[in-house]
This record gives structure tokens, sequence and C-alpha cells, in this order.
């Protein structure tokens, strides 16, 4: 019996080109506006010519189970391999240098079409269900815990709505997807994407990212713009939920930070504050332990954090303006592999609890109409000793004498 | 083994074809019972020879964002080009003719597939994140408001439910669409579609609709038959929302309608009522406006209402016989192009109260088992000013010299 | 007119094999591992040669309304077409042999994607918006009816959650779904899935479930096992809620089954308790009655129940260990036609209560950090008074000179 290849929706492109000014590559891959969709493609080539570093890029589609429809994109610029899945709102699955990786073991093993999912279910817990990427964007109208808050109906009255966890964003398709390279050193690819947030009566928010790195290169960055479109101020919140699994995290493991307090979000994460830095192993039974920090800036406005493993030769570090994103979230959660042994480095634009919280803490932003909030990180994959003692090492110039301020009591909350 | 090639969901066929009496059109575009979608497709041609007026039938899938796998069928009568949304309920995205467009800007850009849609957020406002269409029916089981009200459950007992905004059909894709020409003169395209909103344990009720036009026509028809086939008496709602934006919208556009009664919706649209008819340009942070009429109709049983713009020369006008759909739903939403610069003319079976007032005040009609209920409408676009000018003079005949009350409070509800 | 054929989706094979040793056949029809999704196959045979028993496996792809894009596998032994429902958590719509059908006519018609399902609609009913399958599994974190009950949120602490009825498992697309045939005699045809229900701070239980049958048989089984991948102990509810409506059920059909005792679910049963086990025809208004039994069973620990037509010439049976399934629930709901005629034999490990009821009565099992359930049934269909007389004296012989106790009085839940 033989077996026939299977066409499957698309025009399939091998691909192979020497990259050099004459031939820049762009290559829409999602578009509502167009009314395209590219099932599967794929192309690579070498930046600068056949001397350059090696580069691809893929746009496939995942079957099966929950994730049937999905899109993936995966950009390979030589030395990293960053998967990014347009489907749930341009969050990144994970991130790949050698040993590195930044990704965790999520109890959830597919990659959730949103069509699956429910985000009222379990009262108000539905992102759960899909909850799997190193890199998951929490917003746009709001994130953190559910429960009740305000908002105004459709006949402009206060009302109160149930928040779901985390917000909608992270479970929005793209509607606009293309990935090009630079036509000129450093010949850059960028992936860019655009999201929208948006209903009648309701927030006009659009998310713009750019994901963008050089070929050969450790690190990549996320440009994103957050834009009110509505003719009314919006408020909104952004909080980057990053997550770091084995074997970067393991027992030993160090949280690097700079910051001037550190409040714990729960008694739980109260009692453990002295040693918040450090990791266990996988821990069955481990309650999440939450700590919020005012990070500390460079005089460029700009701070770092990072993750450093064990033997302190393996880490990751992101670097952004506090100014964007002035609150980080910590979040611990070092319980059994088979229930996601995992933490969180999250620089946001706010705390994660209730958006009526943050309200009254002063954390929740807004945007005039047609107002954009930017902002942007720089990541960095560290794969030997040195690299990662200078980062360290930045980290503690950045704290220099700064003494922080370790609340032993959660923010009050009335 | 033999290997065949199975052209599985569509035949694409670049069809041209003059239409006589020996060649009659008919084609199947989604079928639940034959297990069939066309994706792509499209017939044009002249009715009845060459020098018959060109009409086209276009059958396209949609691609990106949340409109991923939603079909919309074209159809073009040389004059109208109609664009219906099988996958929305048999709504209708938008009906042009020259520099006239019944449709509306909305905040909501792309056409989403119900399967991204959760009625129940936001307090049962879900319906708001994919409201863009012209005309969306509101239905069936229920429309109006959200909030409680009672139903029999599964255990045959009476219990509560949240009603969501305006009810499920906008958000259920149809089962079976075909699209005709008649054979003789003159020609008639029918689209026809049915739509089931069922379930075990509760309402059975089918949506059987015509969009019909004669090539080379500015009117077109849209007829509906709402079936219980459920073994009880089953209450149902129908509201037909049609919506109007910019430029047949606009400062000095006015709302033609012969009315015994008007009542305002709420306190809000009270103030305003003796100025009901007239609309301002856009206006930032104006709250939407209902009004409540009851049409006047003619000795045939039939109104006529419209929207005709400040020059006089451009209208439409829906023409339908008061005793299927009784009451007529104006609502005024003239706030910013951003937020959705809208105004509706909304014929329906009643008001878009909740489901618990409207019962109170009676206007929750029942359909025995097996029992239909029918409803048509006749639309008509005008281009220019003397159509328009009878237009207004048809509507100010039926209006006669009955004096219209204008309430000055909205209704009681206790 | 040019027509151009469009491959679309599938290479489709027809193919033809007589079943030897020397050709097994096993093919993978979904995989979320893989990343593969068959739209169209189909393959047929003799087993052990051209004089074997003819059978055939079919997989298609169905569209149209709500059933677009769900997945049909449908198994021909000969003797036996049973259709599967990948993506509606492997689900059998029905069985045929002859004119005996497991099946029923449910007011949905279509097979319902779950991406058009939402469960907390009507009030946590929203799962009887695709209800109609012959054997639809409920549960897997829970079955039964709706309404409050406690879990342990993302903070590790109790909370409330609004349970739906019957659970997720028949509204979660399979991940895995593989077809084979034994390669020795009898050459069984063995269909396997997987399905998960996991979610991070939740259960992360799987489902592995295979329907096999020989060729030429009548009888076919099922088997599953349900497995706690987390690490900690998981109350799980497994209910096999298979359905039978017209022909097997008439008026004089007859509900077999030996049992200690029998209480009805509410009152409303309790009246007709004496008259539990006999059907009316379709009775318009007709309330559902619900009884509860707890099954006796053989030496090997087997119970057997089922159902036979009035001529006692057509019959189903199911046969299981009671360890597994101790508890057996029989759904009378001889309605209308139109509302659904049908009655469900229904074995479980709990009785169709909320979860928070079935707890009190100690009959929610747990499973231990990778600890497994096993849960099999055999069914036989009957199609001679000679068999079904057969039947109908193994149930007899079962219950032996046990006298049920009839409870005049539904449980107390205080």
């Amino acid at each position: 019996m033989k077996t026939l290849p299977l066409v499957l929706t698309a025009a399939f492109t091998f691909g192979a080109m020497n990259l050099s000014a004459a031939e820049p590559m762009h290559k829409v891959l999602l578009s509502a506006k167009d009314n395209l969709r590219v099932d599967t493609w794929e192309q690579s080539g070498h930046a600068g010519g056949a001397k350059g570093s090696a580069w691809s890029v893929r746009k496939i589609s995942l079957h099966g189970g929950k994730q049937e429809g999905v899109d993936l994109v995966i950009i390979d610029n030589g030395k990293l391999k960053i998967t990014v899945v347009p489907t749930r709102g341009m969050g990144i699955l994970s991130v790949t240098s050698g040993d590195v990786r930044l990704g965790w073991d999520s109890p959830v093993k597919e990659v959730v079409n949103p069509s699956y999912i429910n985000l009222q279910s379990r009262g108000g817990l539905g992102w759960l269900d899909g909850f799997n990427e190193w890199l998951v964007r929490c917003g746009l109208e709001s994130n953190g815990h559910p429960g009740t808050d305000k908002f105004i109906n459709n006949v402009g009255e206060e009302a109160t709505m149930e928040l779901t966890l985390h917000g909608k964003i992270a479970n929005i398709p793209a509607s606009e997807v293309e990935v090009s390279i630079d036509p000129a050193p450093p010949y850059r690819i960028r992936l860019r994407g655009t999201v929208h947030e948006r209903m009648f009566y309701g927030p006009k928010l659009e998310l713009q990212t750019e994901i963008s790195t050089e070929p050969g290169s450790t690190s990549f960055r996320i440009e994103d713009v957050i834009t009110n479109h509505g003719a009314q101020e919006q408020e909104f919140e952004l909080l980057y939920h990053t997550n770091y699994g084995h074997p970067l995290l393991e027992e030993g493991s160090t949280f690097l930070a700079a910051a001037s307090r550190v409040t714990p979000f729960n008694a739980h994460a109260a009692r453990d504050i002295a040693q918040y830095t450090t990791y266990t192993g996988p821990t069955p039974g481990f309650g999440e332990e939450v700590y919020c920090l005012h990070p500390l800036a460079d005089r460029d406005g700009r701070t770092t954090i990072g993750l450093e493993n064990k033997a302190r030769d393996r880490a990751v570090s992101l670097t952004f303006p506090v100014k964007d994103l002035p609150y980080v979230t910590m979040w611990k959660n070092t319980t059994s592999m088979a229930e996601g042994y995992v933490t969180g480095l999250e620089p946001g634009t706010n705390f994660p609890a209730n958006r009526r919280l943050e309200r009254a803490h002063g954390r929740v932003p807004k945007l005039a109409a047609g107002e954009s909030h930017h902002a942007a990180i720089d990541f960095q994959i560290y794969t030997n000793a040195e690299e990662t003692q200078r980062l360290r090492e930045r980290i503690s110039a950045l704290q220099g004498d700064v003494k922080p301020v370790l609340d032993e009591k959660p923010e009050a909350n009335d």
C-alpha cells in the first residue's frame, strides 16, 4: 500500500535564499484586512550572503485535540528558535538557544484554540485551560484576579461585571501577521502582529507587537504599542507573564532583581519573604507564592531582572524602562513537575490583584482617545559562567547601596 | 490500491452564463443535511439573455483574526450588492447601491465567527463583541436586554436563567444555504437559508429566510418564517435590528414613520422626545436614546418607515405588515464615529426590554406546536430627490390627521 | 466556462484490501502529538482473506451549521455499523445492526462542534445544546446536575464554582485517534482515542478509550481507562449515558435489570416506581422520571442490564463489572417524538445528582496521583426472539430470589 503526501491547505514553499539588499524578505502570513491566511510556509537563507548567519522562518498549522486550527510561526536566527502563537494573541510558546529553554512544562500540553476556551468557566478561571506559554500577555482591558468590578454598560450606566483571570488578550487570534528581514545589516528579522480587543459599547484597544532578533544573536526584543481607538478615555492593564521551568529553574536557581520594596501578595507568601529570591526543587503540595516588586532603574530609567541556574552558568535577563512597566511581579510555583513546576517574572503596568483593588492603589493607567502606551523588553540568554556573572554584577550595581524594604504583610485592601 | 483526488469542500467555478429559461441557476452552498460546504464559488450572467441586467453571486470564506472560517455570500443584481453572513444567522452585513450604503462603521471591524463569541460575557453583553451588521435578527427564544427571567429546566420545573442581550440567533451558523434564480421573468434572485435555534429540554425554533431581489432593481425583500418544531407551545421574540451610519445618517437626517404613539425607553430618551425624529452629527459622549413606536398602517395593514439624508435626495424605506411586526424601535446612537455613529430602525414582535418585562406588557407571542410566524420586509433604496419626496409623502399620508401621542415618561415596570 | 478542481484539504484514499497477517491495518487519524488530522479516509477488506467477513472503516468530516469541522469515524464490521465522534470526546452517535438501532431522535440534529457550545449557558445546561449521541460520557471532573460545589482555586484555597450539567468530557475533542485490525484471528477491529480534561490548577484527567468489535459479530466492547496525571489525589465521576429511542423503545418495551434496590430520583419519579421497568409510547408533556439502581452481580462480579422491545424479539444488553461501575441510572423520558422520546441506561461511578450531594453520599471516587480507573462495557444486540429470551432469563437469574427494595421516596439530601 502506498501513501500519498497530504496537500493540506496551502502553497507550501520550501524557499532558500541568500538574503541581500537586493532580496529583502517580506511575507504577510495572516490578514483579516486582505482576507488571507497562509496555512504552511517556510523560507530560509543566510544573512548578507552565503557566509552570513543561517536563518529560517516557518509558518505551520496545528491539528488534533484543542489545537485544531492554531497558527504557529517559528523564527530561527541561527542561535535562537522563537515559537510565536498568532492564534493566542501573539503569545510566545517558547524560546530555545542550545540547552537553554525559555518556557516550562505546563500540564496543558496542546496550544489551545481560543474557540475552545470559556474564560468564565470555573468562577472566572477558564484562562487556565490554555495556559502553557513562555510569554503570555495579561490584559488589555483588565488582568489579574477574577472578581467583581464596575464598568459602563450598553445604556451608559455604571454596572458591575465579573472580570475573568488575566483578561482576554491571550485568547484573541491576531488579525494581521507579517514577517520581514531588513534589507541592510544587521538584517534584523521582524515578526509583526496586530491583535484587537474591541467591542461595541466597550474597549477598543489594539495591540501592535514586534518580535525581533538579529541573525546569530542570543538576544531578542519585544516591542508593543497599545492604542486606544475609542473616542473616550480608557483604562488598561498590561502584564508580561513570562514563565520558566526546568532546567533553568531548579533547586538553587536565583531570581535576580534590584528593588526598592518587595511586598508579599498574601499571608502565605509573607511567611517566606526572607528567601524569596531562591528556589527549591519540585515540591509536591507547594502553594504559589507571589511577590510584588518596585524595581530600581539605572540613569537611563531602565531596570534588568533575571533568573540564573544553580551552577550560575545559564541565565536569562529582561531589560525594560520602568516608566513603561513600573511593577514587577515574581511568581513562585515550585510544585511537582506534574502540576507545573514554574516561576514567573512579570513586568507590568500593575500588580495582578483584581482591577478594583489595583485602581484603588492607583495602578490602573488610562489612555486618552487615540493615545498609545509603548512597552519594550529586551531579552538576553546567557550560556556560560562569565556572561552570567556580568548579569549578576549589573543587577547588583542597580541595587547599589539601597536596602530593599521587605514588607512583612500584604498590602491592605479595605 | 486506487487513489482518487477528492474535491472536498470546494468546486471553484469561474462561471459566466447568460441566464435563460433553459439555464435556471440553482446552487447549494451549505448543507448540514448533505454534509456540504462550498468554500469559494462565483457565477454571473445576464438575466434573460445578453441584453438583460448583469448579475453575479459569489461565495467566499473569510480569514484572519476572529473572522477565520466565516462564510459570506454576495449577491449583485446589477444595481444592489447584498452581503449576507450565513455563519452569523443569515444576518446581512451591508447593502450598497451607488453611493447609498445600508450599513455602518462599527468599532467591530471583523465579521466574527460565533465560535469566538461568549454571549454571557460582560454580564450578558457578549453579543456586542460581534455587532457590526446592517441587519441582525434579535431572538428567537428571547431578545432585548440581559437579565433574569424564568424558564422550564431539564426536570420540568420553573427555574431562572440569565438572558443574554438580543438572544442567540445572530450567533448560530446557518445549516442550509442555497441560491437560485427563477427561470422565468423577472428572473428573481433568491438566497435561502435555514438556521436552527434548538436544544434538548428547550426551544426548537427554526428560521427560514429568503433574501431576494430582481436583476436591475433597487429594492429587495426579506421573508422569514419562524417555526416551532417542539411539541409544546413556545414563546418567541423577533426583532430586525437594521442599522445605518454615515453618510445616510448625518446631521439633519430624518427618521420617517407614522405612529399613533411614541414612548421613550428610559428617562434619558424622554428628555429629547420632541426632537426624536431628527439627528445630530457625531457627538462624543452621546448616550443612546431609544424610542418605542406603535406604527400606523394603510388599508392593507402595511406600514412604512424610513430614513432620509439631510439633502433629502437619498433614503431607505422598510415596508411590512404590522400584524407580523407590530412594534418599531428607533435607536439613536449619534456618538462619535470611533464609538459607532449609528441609528437603528427596528421592526419587531416586541420592544427590546428584557423578556420578563415584555411578557408583563403582553408583547411576547407564542407559537403552538408546529405553528409558524411569517414576517416579511420590503426594502427600497432611493437615490434622488423625487423618489425621496414620494417616500416622505407616503409616510405623511399614513400619519394623516392622527396626532401621535408622545409619552413624557418611559413605560412603568414594577 | 472553465472549472478547476480544487484539492482543498485531503487526499482521499479508496483502499480495498484483503486482510491477512501479512497486511495488518493501522492508521493514525488524529494526533495532536504528531500534528496530524486526516480529513477523509476509507479502507475496507475481508477479514482473513476473500471469504472472510467484510469490514470497512471510514473517516469523514462534517460540514454545515454547528457541525462544521466535526470528525466522524464509522466502523462497519459487516454486521454492525458504529459511528464515533472524536470531536465530541469519543462519544458514539449510533450503532446499527439490521433494523436495530442504538440511538435516538434528539431535537438536536447536527453533531455539534464543541466550539459552538457554552456549557454555562441557561444556568449550566448548555450541554443540552449538543446532546444527541447514543453514548455520551458524563464526567470526568464531575457529572450530574448543575449547581454550586466547592473546589480548590488558583491560590490553593477552597472556593465555590458552578458545576455545569454532566461535565466537560463530551465537549472536548480527542487528541489522539487511531484504528487498527489485529493481524491474527479473530481480526478484532480497534478504534482507540485519547481525550484530555486537563488544566493548570485543576484536574489532569485522561480518558483512553478503545471501541472494538470482531468482523461479523453483533457485539462490541468499550474499554476505558481514566488516569489522574496530576500529582495530587483527584476526585472523578464517570457515567455512560446510553440512550435509546424508537423503534427499540416503544409502548410495551421493558427495561431489564437485576437490582437490590431502586430509588426514585425525585418525588415525580417516586409516584410511578411500581411500573418503572415498563414504557409508554410517546406521551406529550411527560416529565422525565429517573430511577437509581444498585445492580446485582454474578459470581464474577458482572451485571447485565438491557432493553427489549414489545414483541420481545429485539433487544440490547450492557454487561460490566459492578466494582468499576457500581450504580445504574435509568432515565425515562417518554415524551413526544418532537421533544425527544428516549430512555437512558446509564452505568456509572455515581448517580447524576450534583457532585456536592454525591460526595455526601460517598459516591465520588478518587484517584491517587498516577492512578487509573478501568471501566469496560460489553454490548450485545439481539435480533430474534430466542436470543432475547435468553437475555431475559440471564437477568432473571441474576435477580434470583432477591426482592428488590423499591423506595417510596427519593434519597434524603440535607
